[in-house]
């Protein structure tokens, strides 16, 4: 076995000096970080030197000084999102799954988001669509960008993202995206700077906290002709993982946003023409029994 | 303008011979098919000739030779899981999303599957890893397999899929996997030949319709020493989009499966062993409360 | 044993003739009917004799002439509202469960209602003041009316039932309710009649179909100043009974209408007031996660 | 008017010396207490003399010394079980609104409990049955239900049930009950005699925390011929009471436990009689869509 196969498996076995780590206690405290030569890890339960990790494999139980278990993991996505620094509310991972399957995300598209927030839902979408895919984020607050931009530097995935400062009032700067995604509070307000940056037959989806501005949003995605509308929410439940004694946890989320997803098409009548005698597309109501 | 940009410019705004399409209803009837010069589609409500739609945009209007409506879309992912010919229970998008995102699948990864049914989470997988990814799918009975190659054919992601006929009861051939999923009735039966083919640290995942199995399962893991157990399921609830009556569709799907995730860890004191006098690894109960 | 206790007993164990009573497949196929002499219930899957039916002790199995199995149960309420002859939507025993609670009846209370509807909910209602209570049913459709008139005599609770043919828009013609429930689409409308139909301190409750009624009726509430405003879903979720396979069954209703509770209080300083600096009350948001 | 309607009036107007009176918070801090001649209550926020609110009617905002606002409301039955002193989980209203119904409570009848534990449950069903009703509830830890008397007691309702402390693996006492609601870890052990204690064609229900329980007690019942068995959970969501901003809380309870009802029945072929070819009766899986 040569010396350059022998590494590649040791970094697939050992974390390496400049790899993000996590520990995790077996109560779910965790510490995500950065192996660093000579640095160490303080914890309420005791100090872990990195360089002692640096031969410990993967998914190894690891020991503080004073005798603390922790487990050495890579930090997945999912980690990464629930320990985002935010000074907003901030996307779940139950949410974010389901959007990035509605809008067809996949490795190497180019994807529009407003506005950009904390970075959480910019870091999923950057880690989905791959080194050769790119995102494009828009924000008016400057300051709100800048800790998304450290969220996305300290996980590595900021060369896949363009940040940009603007209102996207006056319009996205770019066109034919693969989908955009709007985290605003009134989505309503740019539907054709959507529709203008979007490739034909592009995805458009948005998240909102209440049933009001799902209503108004609802209003106007028809009256800028968008058709396959879908409104939904998800919820997910927890079970206690205890064999003997299955059941639900006791508390569970109850509510995050309501998901919207549309499409802009081009009607040949749409809605306002004079001819127009019929209803605008009727909004979808897909089933998800039918694949049962 | 040359006349490259000019071509890419065009395929990317209306749908080429060998390109696979949409034609969508109003009321949600949907047409995949690719396009072939000369050929017709046949719908109940008349006739549409493929020639005629390369020269329509992406989600256009277009009407068949009776008059009726259609709208000329790209499928979806999502299209493709909700067609997929099947002989078996396919996942549903809700279950996939969320699985993605905890089995941490991003673009390049190598992720195994058993069984591999009709092929609908084996075509979200090999959508998700992208062309440097590889899906290794298992499968013991092979007129299944069969039809879940033909459905990946069908959406030209077969490249990126290895199918096998074999029983993973003799273990996976593969090893350092970044995840694996049992989409199977026993995953109990495989936790140590699941262990054996994931890199360190690398995520396991399955989904089973009854409590019952769960139970099992659990007890399973923990004994295989497997850590941050987590068991969850997911609730899609769809609302009407009408913007003056909003409120939820009087039906909706109460159940498809429990999802189980896990990590396999290395113990310092493995259960069974000896000198094991503390409890197994508190199992996972993270509260998706915390980022709030 | 004396003759008189004799017969009671009997009474107890058997039906007799005049009963009300159902018979019940194994499939859930259910006849409700009243024992009559001589007369038979004809079946899809045979006849059976009333006659017959009389010396058969509640619960017991009992065969068609072609062998079919059947349950005799006397009717319980869930099955007469189950059973409701309806020309309107009907409310949900999930639902009326909840409510009866919420609206705090009891045996001897006084209860207004408006609309009548088919008369599930003054089945209910009826249902659960007993003999000494007394229900009130307004509706402006006497055909309506008719048919919840014809429902519960049927189960023989129309005694406790004054039904009047009347828009509520002049006022109840009662004082003191102990609570009043609205069954209409513009609840919103009738506030100020409710508050002087009911005692000081009762119980005013709806149900609403959309969120765009529960936000004008929310808007109402507290304009006339009601308090301790509560808005709710109840969603129930049926397992299919399988010891060894235990999971939830495949579909549900996903709603059936919002729920919204609320008091009519005095207000030192009521809203609209010149010195009224204050907030209207705060709703009441009480966590039903404080008893565990 | 005479003197006597005048008193009678009154007293349904403002609360009496002797009364069970609660004052509630615009933020939902509640004290609930007996009004009594000379007395006061001490609040966070400032003290209020009983004999001022003999003069309030009912629904009335009053003012602590300190300025601080309350209202003056009847405790309902939903405030005393959430007000109940307890040692042990008590059951929701979401809960027992659905059992009342299942159970085909109503005023007049004779129900059985067991265990008695903190009397919530106890305390609804004597609610429920009114004056002329009977409860009899079993418990064998004395401590247990000399607390649930208390509470009972608290709220005038001890007159209606029947304490007893002894194990009912011995059996119950009464026959011809409407009901038996089980509230203890086994129920499978004791369906012999809560059918010894039913009426026949009477109704059977208990709660249960685990799905392991669960499939345990649904092997007992069908092994005892209990027939139309219903596994059902009842989730309730809360909505934010704001008109412009209608949105759900943030968390709601997931889990309080699973309701499971019963009817003993008699088989012409009980399992395990020799003839038994048929499997025993199917279970209930009636479909709430239907009144739809």
């Amino acid at each position: 076995m040569t010396e350059i196969t022998m590494s590649a498996e040791l970094s697939s076995t050992c974390p390496q000096y400049g790899d993000l780590v996590q520990l995790v206690s077996p109560t779910n405290k965790r510490h995500i970080f950065r192996l660093t030569p000579g640095a160490q890890l303080q914890t309420h339960r005791g100090v872990i030197q990195h360089d002692d990790l640096t031969s410990c494999a993967w998914g190894s139980e690891v020991l503080s000084h004073q005798g603390s278990s922790y487990f050495l993991l890579q930090p997945a996505l999912i980690d990464l999102l629930l320990e985002t620094k935010r000074s907003t509310q901030i996307m779940y991972p139950k949410d974010i799954g389901y959007i990035l399957i509605k809008l067809n995300v996949a490795p190497g598209q180019h994807i529009l988001e407003a506005g950009t927030g904390s970075g959480a839902f910019t870091t999923a979408l950057a880690w989905s669509v791959g080194a050769q895919g790119r995102i494009t984020s828009y924000e008016v607050r400057a300051e709100m960008q800048n800790l998304a931009r450290k969220n996305l530097a300290r996980v590595e995935l900021e060369d896949r993202v363009t940040f940009k400062i603007k209102d996207i009032a006056t319009g996205f700067d770019e066109t034919h995206a693969d989908a955009v995604f709007l985290d605003l509070p009134n989505p309503h307000d740019y539907l054709r700077q959507t529709r203008a940056a979007l490739k034909p037959g592009g995805y458009f989806g948005c998240i909102l906290p209440t049933t009001n501005q799902v209503t108004i949003l609802l209003d106007g995605l028809y009256k800028e002709s968008y058709a396959f509308v879908e409104v939904c929410e998800i919820m997910l439940r927890f079970y206690k993982p205890v064999s003997e004694r299955l059941r639900p946890t006791d508390r569970m989320v109850a509510h995050t946003g309501y998901l919207i997803f549309a499409r802009p098409v081009n009607l040949l009548h749409p809605p306002g023409a004079p001819s127009d005698s019929t209803p605008p597309v009727e909004a979808e109501e897909r089933d998800e029994g039918s694949p049962g």
